[in-house]
């Protein structure tokens, strides 16, 4: 593992048009790479817009086979630019059968790892459980030259359990990859809350496992094709936390942003040194967690 | 359950006397009492100073059987006023065995419940192995005429597992009472993190679990009677966050303050509504969080 990680992050607006998207990606990359990135991390599901806005049929066209032309694009921009890249796709797994699935390649262009989204959301707007399964990977971190990356999907980071298995397994950091907006129609305040506490929840799972996280967010503002809500305005602010959840770098919330953030790998040994939490968790008394509720 | 608590928060500076130490606490809960709260939290061993400094054996001495005149004396005042008490002792249990115990009072002065500190830390300055077994109680809300009250204490605020143990069994607020400071010797920088940490992973478990979470440290500077180290400055920054993590009010890092926050308990659930994160939690691959680590 290297001792420091200059991590790159793609902070984009999405186009309806894969191959507009792929191409500003790969631009990004290069651009990021050139710069010195050892890593990319794009945000989720970075080639289309985000199509849950809605629940439609049509929509399972965007989906991909793995391998293919996806791998083929991002594991040759890996291979050409010599950097790992975190990417995300829609998997179409088998007829009927589709995952939100993040895929890392490493420097060679080969394919490090896969992990399938665990929690899938649905709410207004958001209607993942529509498009996609539950995943059935695990809490696996993903070994590569540059670290174990503990990669998870966007309504992943509200679940402490699962940054805790990544740390569990040996993450050496953590990885969202995400697409996370405002409904334009709620007031400032609420619009504030929802964004500190998407960062609040990610800055403690460093807090609470001692290791840097890393969350990538598209940005921008993507119709609701049904007209029946009033859209997303996706809130971009990817950042970058240290082990102890301090803010290393953030990027805006309302512009595309390509980032390099220098990553102290060691800094993580010496926080858990000092706060030693994994110590004295009391698994003697955590049972509880596997069951629904405890009532 | 009532729909709306006002809660008292004590952060005091704390003295070489017992009797010195609960006539000041006595004050302050009639005076928050007095004015409306319906419930008054204390910090953690706030009859005596931050005693673990040091691993004296004298010290023991410090530690009251339950019940005793520490649930005599906090019992009278919880009658007295009519208020719920969060109070917290060093229990002694039998003779070699003690614990960091936090007690609840009813209105009436009966107690409602005890909950033993579970996760027990040890660093230099906070030598609480050497003091307090860690608790058996398990992580149990205790049920009060103003809710179901998810008690932990200090260390316990590290560990998300705790939090979402308390909310499971049906906690409608966590309450953390503690005692945490900084080496005075530390950079501004340093500090800052550490207290920012603090609030961070306190904040997300209010969060990840849609409920409110109520903080209560100490303030002020305690020397170390060892001269090992250049004593603590107790931080203070006692806080109430509401169920999306929103800081509702703070007191001050370098000051006593005692207030009262008030706190919608209704709105938990419209929260949880509409980040159903209970809904979606996988039950079925977090078997992993009962072992120590998994390599």
């Amino acid at each position: 593992m290297k001792k420091s990680l200059k991590a790159g992050i793609v902070q984009h607006f999405y186009a309806d048009d894969v191959e507009v998207n792929r191409q500003r990606n790969l631009a990004a990359i290069r651009s990021l790479a050139g710069d010195g990135a050892d890593i990319v991390v794009l945000s989720e599901l970075h080639d289309s817009l985000y199509f849950c806005q809605e629940e439609n049929v049509d929509n399972f066209a965007l989906a991909r086979e793995l391998p293919g032309d996806f791998t083929d694009f991002y594991g040759e921009a890996a291979r050409d630019s010599e950097v790992v890249i975190v990417a995300s796709t829609f998997e179409r797994r088998a007829p009927g059968l589709y995952h939100n699935t993040a895929v890392v390649f490493e420097k060679d262009g080969s394919v490090a790892g896969m992990y399938r989204k665990m929690h899938i959301p649905d709410d207004p707007g958001f209607y993942e459980k529509f498009y996609f399964t539950p995943g059935d990977l695990g809490f696996t971190p993903i070994e590569t030259s540059v670290g174990k990356i503990g990669v998870l999907v966007c309504w992943d980071q509200w679940f402490p359990e699962a940054a805790r298995l990544m740390t569990l397994r040996g993450a050496d950091f953590l990885v969202y990859p995400t697409a996370i907006g405002w409904n334009p129609e709620d007031t400032d305040d609420e619009k504030n809350r929802q964004r500190d506490a998407w960062i609040t929840i990610q800055r403690s799972h460093a807090v609470a496992n001692g290791l840097p996280v890393v969350s990538v967010n598209r940005v921008g503002f993507e119709e609701d094709p049904s007209k029946q809500t009033a859209g997303i305005e996706f809130w971009g602010s990817s950042f970058v936390a240290g082990p102890q959840g301090e803010v290393l770098a953030m990027c805006p919330s309302d512009k595309a942003a390509e980032k390099i953030v220098e990553i102290d790998l060691e800094r993580s040994e010496n926080v858990r040194c000092w706060w030693p939490f994994l110590r004295d968790r009391r698994i003697d008394d955590y049972h509880g967690l596997t069951r629904r509720f405890l009532d």
